[in-house]
């Protein structure tokens, strides 16, 4: 007789098999498939994710979960992997079959109508298909909610555990008393930085060959990774040997420049989880929000500071020698770091990000806790950006439209940016005492940063839950007052505040 | 209760799901994923394949097919869908499921294997998993194989249905009666043709821009179809609305054209299945012999015709001016029909064709029906080559790992591409009755051969035998006379033979 564990391991296979070959599709959808082709994909894909959801919410695996569970001597992965299994099973197993597989096949779909209504502007022809995936939304998180919990707190939890819209509140409302006040000391400052000179006359090539550039400079792996092109950048992986992102190329040179860092970033993470977890239940980023962490460590933290552009400006400008020439490596620096409230959150420097975010936070919890009617969305939408960004987009693709997320189902999903910003400051801080930034980057020493963040935080994959790993690494629990410092010393110096 | 029909419908959804995701990730596999992920996702693929060969070859298929098999009042294509059924399931029924995973996953990696092999023109490195690839396959064929049918011939039906090698020996002896003459007479004849204009000069950026355009102009629908690069050109589909074609590009520039528009034959055969077939057990191409039938249709019997190239040469011209504008059409068409007999099948010419598909036909008998020692085996080919077209391979790359199917367990394929040369010219002279080649080419009507070849061959797809497509259309049995009678015709005109 096969040995209990054994059982549910070879079970486990087949769902993460199943899993991979989603995500294949997925990839496949977002940045190749044929325009045509949807809807009979669709049907294949539909019937994968029934063939998982068979499968593990299938009585076998609540036996072999079960068995391993009151078994013995299981090492600390195997039991790790056996609750993995066991959260995922409660995940699904709350919601019915024919449920599951239309919501699976419906997401499919909203993904194409958005992409359509984004690009001809239009909401109101997403309307519709909006309000059925927050419909299914609603039900699942009904089903899967435990006791009185909030129904937004439920979606929260899918992305990240130790969270609730308590401590989000709480957390927004500190970012809000940080970040506005330094917005209107640096308007009210009046140093002008021009970042005009980052438009127009740089051609796509080159910046295929510059983002290339970069993610190999941070360390992302092309033997274990591709990179490829679709219309909103992002990151997925096959296993820990099969990490692809993605970016897309615009008139900014460096909206792909810092896109490429960020999703490499991501992949960073995925590329440094242990090859014993890999393709199994704890085989990945352990929340969202640990994620941005990583990714808007790489992209913001460190990729947008003066000493990590020092080594390699020189071939930035060697690209672009018409467009650089003349421009000091400190204009440059000054340029990618400009605050100017804008409409589009992939776009936000760093300062106002977190506002786009609480505007998305606040909308979320509107429609998911007050069942606000769908039709008000791109006033609300705009008017928010009127009153925290002082910008109100005009047409609804600068504005509602401009995310995926929510077209995937994706609800509880926006908060992790904003606390992945604070995940990532907090370990700025505390690596500071054992390294000196400035000095590797300005040394190219990249690898020992990335070294320190594999060891500390990515190998893991779900084994620790933020928190934990916060915890773990920093010594204290999650403390957004870094994220708020880091903001103040950065922008205070920037903008010369007194 | 569900009606017996959609029981088996609902089970062959889900081995169809199983099967796209595994066309998927070998499409992936070949065009973009990346080095070191095989052996991770090769486990993926080894999980999903059992997961198909589960439920083929379950007791509920078995039970659903039965009782389909006794129903009465289903209609033709679902009576042929049974009927696909049960041969799919009879396929797989006979081998044990160890054996299938392991040789799924053995021929994933002996992909990668023969890929290195052949980059370092090192044959032994890849005899080893050349040999076990061989015996799996062997051992199946004797699974299938029925009372005293040849094993060479199990394999060969799993490509060609009606065909056996006594057929097969007759059909390559009459091959051999009307070609090596009619090389002997060209070789003789003394005149020379210079094709050295299509080498060297042409940037691979316009090369790509050429392949799309041709694969377009043929009728490859880019909303239903995606053009890629891999090492070796092929075909796939997830189903009729997504069909996936590749080239590669190099130096001698109408390389990589023929080859896009070989492949987008295939394409437009798959394109051209009907929808309520599409994701079936019938809703692919019948055979490889009717594929490739299609594919060298397209690229040889109309792509190298003067008329195809007069609306178009133009364009070729003003894309290349350096190199074409002193050649005039007639050269060009001389130039791309030259024979000249060479190391490479894919780049040999539609007359010594045959003969590289000859000398892998008795080559790989010997390897099936004589277990003959495999380190003989770039030796024998190169005996063969020196025999049959004069030429000598010096290293294996350019002899016998030039191909990538036996590396995929692809024995008793080689002989389709010979079929299909014969069934597109007993196709095209029945053609002619109907339609005027020349004129329709000259007005860019290709649409009209197209949908010829729609109606009469694509759509249906797997209902219909390569043998009963040939008797519908042409009023006979497969006869190859018409092929010879093509290559006489052509090459006599071209080298003014008398």
């Amino acid at each position: 007789m096969k040995k209990t564990y054994e059982v549910l391991s070879s079970l486990l296979e087949r769902t993460m098999a199943l899993q991979t070959a989603l995500v294949l599709f997925e990839w496949d959808n977002e940045t190749l498939a044929p325009e045509d082709a949807s809807s009979y994909t669709n049907r294949v894909i539909g019937v994968l994710s029934e063939e998982y959801y068979r499968i593990i919410t299938g009585d076998e695996m609540g036996k072999a979960i079960e068995a391993c569970e009151k078994e013995e001597g299981l090492s600390d992965v195997e039991q790790a992997i056996v609750k993995g299994a066991r959260e995922a099973r409660e995940d699904l197993i709350c919601v019915p079959s024919e449920e599951y597989r239309e919501n699976a096949q419906l997401v499919a779909d909203a993904v194409r109508v958005w992409t359509k209504a984004k690009k001809s502007e239009d909401f109101d022809s997403f309307a519709p298909t909006l309000e059925k995936v927050i419909s299914f939304k609603k039900k699942f998180a009904s089903y899967r909610k435990k006791d009185d919990q909030k129904l937004y707190d439920v979606m929260l939890n899918e992305h990240e555990k130790d969270f609730n819209s308590e401590l989000l509140d709480e957390f927004f409302s500190q970012l809000k008393e940080g970040i506005v006040p330094l917005l209107k000391e640096i308007k009210e400052n009046g140093k002008e930085i021009d970042n005009s000179f980052l438009v127009g006359g740089y051609p796509v090539e080159k910046q295929k060959e510059m983002a290339e550039f970069l993610a190999e400079y941070v360390g992302f792996d092309f033997h274990k990774g591709v990179l490829s092109e679709s219309a909103h950048p992002f990151t997925t992986n096959l296993h820990n040997h099969d990490v692809r992102i993605t970016t897309s190329y615009h008139d900014k040179m460096d909206s792909s420049m810092f896109s490429v860092i960020h999703e490499a970033g991501h992949g960073l993470y995925e590329l440094g989880i242990r090859d014993d977890i890999t393709q199994t239940p704890v085989g990945q980023g352990t929340s969202m929000g640990v994620h941005e962490s990583q990714s808007r460590f790489f992209e913001n933290i460190i990729g947008r500071k003066e000493a990590f552009w020092e080594p390699i400006y020189g071939k930035l400008v060697e690209l672009y020698p018409d467009k650089l020439k003349k421009i000091p490596l400190e204009q440059f620096v000054e340029a990618i770091n400009k605050v100017e409230p804008s409409f589009i959150r992939t776009e936000a420097d760093e300062l106002t990000y977190s506002l786009h975010i609480m505007i998305r936070y606040e909308i979320e919890k509107m429609i998911v806790e007050e069942d606000i009617d769908l039709e008000k969305l791109p006033e609300l939408w705009a008017d928010k950006y009127e009153e925290y960004l002082g910008v109100r987009p005009e047409n609804p693709s600068e504005g509602i439209l401009q995310d995926i997320h929510w077209s995937q189902g994706m609800f509880g999903y926006f908060p992790s940016y904003a606390l992945g910003n604070a995940f990532g400051a907090q370990l700025y801080y505390h690596m500071q005492k054992e390294m000196d930034f400035d000095e590797l980057l300005r040394t190219e020493r990249i690898d020992v940063i990335r070294n320190y963040l594999k060891e500390n935080v990515h190998q893991f994959g779900k084994m620790k839950t933020s928190r934990e790993i916060l915890k773990d690494v920093t010594g204290e629990d999650f403390n957004p007052e870094y994220f708020i410092r880091y903001l103040k010393e950065k922008y205070s110096k920037l903008y010369e505040l007194s």
